[in-house]
């Protein structure tokens, strides 16, 4: 019975992270289910079904030719055509509504006030006006053959938008990772970790599969890993080396395989991670906090690694000044929460039990830093939504 | 038919929309589904169920007295004493876990790599440890009846765990506002903002009742804002002065007020705001960026302020510097979707038609501003995850 040995570096668990392959499996889903959803494959631009040139603004459709020399001292007359008509004689004009097909003849729309109806059949124009000005010509402004969306990007409201005026009806997306959630414990109390860990993989686009374990020993966690299906694992708490630790025991037993079990990590040091029936697994510390900043440093990178995603975090950040100083150690990753008031930030004790889950965000101490004093500026990633604070309230 | 005579400033807007009262109308939840909920009231922590005081970290529950004047070169002998027992009498140790309740008598966990087991029956202690050390005394660090989350706080996993380790089962919370939409239009092609709004009013925490109109004229769209709810209504399309734009009529026809219909926004000019049957309506653009824009810009604001939240908008900012210069008109605000690429902004224009549904975020130009020269650094908030970008991709 003794700490770890060594504690291996962040930095190897990240790599680890990223070189494993992307979960390759796609589906097929509606479009109009699609937001939110990683695409498999690059979006190449169609030919838009209706590719007529139409209004791109509410207006007078003219012959911009028409207009040539027109203003108000001196205003070109025109004669009011039937609106909605095919085609537009010269000398004539019709209002138009954006997204109007344009008139064949007409290649400009003149807006209302650089003109005045004179009586009910003629218009003035009192501005010339160029060819092409209020038109959109290609329709959608998207040529045929583009590519506008590309793999592992997220589908957001308006891609969808977008896809649908081009006539996609299907996507195809990345299967949502089914993450298995193992959490063998507490003694006592209810099961806090369980919840906790499968908002945060929804979140973040996966579908958590928890097993509920009790207060488990050694074998019925073994048990429990040994009937692991094909997607990541996540085992949250007695991840240690303390008296009722069973966790790493149970995956070695069930055949799993350690890349690495301690990790150079504040809290987290006993986090682990590993292969077990060619999935990746991620060992998460019990105590609450431990397991948030271990969840985010490892296994939301994981799940972003399956989804074809770069490493970042999933919080956004803002620049902070610190309300007292943060102490870290040299070699030693630290995620320090802090309390946001004033502007300010204030480190909490990530030994403070549930306040620490309370924190507003967090700031990340590279093993290189020593800390920071109290007043500098640090970058700290928000809990809540990343919009708080007078960074984005604007203006 | 004209173009808008007057259009408001965007600050009317947020005036009038920020001065609507809140949501009010709360609802009781299992905690088990609040995450993403707003809380209707604030929460004030319990007493713990079980208030004992808890090791901390895995190690050696010790009396501190015991281990006073120990070091490598003179090191101090403890008993090991039974695992789990009730009480630890002086002069003896034994290991405890994380979590553990602690034996009465101890009062700090000395570290695993702080002693070196000498046989089966003796530890030596080869540092001092001072009394708390490694151990919860409070339980969970939360004293009874401190206020500990806020009225239009959005819950996060964490608080959820936090608040069912102090035996919390149910929560109030804010209803999601039902946000009835309505698009009348287009006039040929698929409907592309129903799917759009609705998207982004769930991203927003409001559950979207659309009503398909296909191609409405006034009487059906008057016929169909009549039968309004309790709850807030967005017309999107058809908002302008043009031939076809029949909202603002219809609206006035279902009985609806405007407080203000044109906008100084581009794009969004033809927004509208007022109420009906005591409901707050937005007339949204149909120009599907506009309308996305103008949704961010107004109806996400309603959303925030029916959940007792500020007006912030629903993205995070990054810094980047122009790769070319934006011009805007004074007495404008204007939205200005951006590409990002190789660090730096590139505007797209906003009459990009479907291309600047596919931007990667958006500048936003004060009406007091006449734009950025190029290499300028301006706050763009991206449209996707906040997270992505050299900000956040830590270290």
């Amino acid at each position: 019975m003794r700490g770890f040995a060594e504690r291996a570096p962040l930095a190897a668990a990240w790599t680890w992270l990223d070189a494993l392959p992307d979960a390759g499996i796609s589906e097929v889903v509606d479009l109009a289910s699609a937001t939110g959803r990683v695409l498999a494959a690059r979006i190449v631009s169609h030919a838009e079904p209706d590719a007529a040139a139409r209004a791109a603004a509410d207006g007078y459709a003219v012959r911009a030719s028409d207009c040539d020399g027109a203003n108000a001292y001196n205003p070109l007359l025109l004669a009011f055509h039937e609106p909605g008509a095919a085609l537009l004689p010269p000398g004539t004009t019709c209002p138009v509504g954006s997204g109007w097909v344009m008139p064949s003849g007409a290649d400009a729309v003149l807006p209302f006030d650089a003109a005045e109806r004179v009586g009910v059949r003629s218009l003035e124009v009192l501005a010339p006006i160029a060819p092409g000005a209020g038109v959109d010509r290609h329709g959608h402004g998207l040529p045929s053959g583009l590519p506008i969306l590309r793999r592992g990007q997220t589908l957001l409201p308006q891609h969808v938008a977008c896809l649908m005026a081009l006539g996609f009806a299907t996507l195809p997306v990345l299967r949502r990772p089914r993450v298995r959630l193992l959490v063998p414990g507490p003694k006592s109390g209810p099961d806090i970790l369980g919840p906790m860990l499968s908002a945060l993989l929804a979140r973040d686009g996966a579908v958590a599969e928890p097993v509920p374990l009790g207060n488990a020993g050694e074998p019925e966690l073994a048990a429990a890993m040994s009937r692991q299906g094909d997607g990541p694992l996540l085992v949250a708490g007695r991840s240690g080396v303390g008296p009722d630790d069973v966790s790493a025991a149970a995956m070695r037993a069930a055949g799993g395989t350690f890349v690495l079990h301690g990790l150079a990590l504040n809290p987290g040091g006993s986090a682990g991670l590993g292969m077990l029936s060619g999935s990746p697994f991620i060992l998460l510390p019990g105590d609450p906090f431990a397991c948030l900043a271990t969840y985010d440093m490892l296994a939301a990178r994981l799940l972003r690694r399956l989804a074809a995603a770069d490493g970042a975090l999933p919080y956004a950040s803002v620049q902070r000044r610190l309300a007292c100083k943060i102490v870290s150690a040299i070699g030693l990753t630290e995620v320090v929460p802090v309390r946001m008031a004033d502007g300010m930030a204030r480190p909490v004790s990530a030994e403070a039990g549930l306040a620490s889950l309370l924190a507003d965000g967090f700031v990340v101490v590279p093993e290189t830093s020593e800390g920071h004093p109290a007043g500098s500026t640090v970058r700290v990633h928000p809990y809540g939504t990343a919009n708080s604070g007078p960074e984005t309230s604007w203006p």
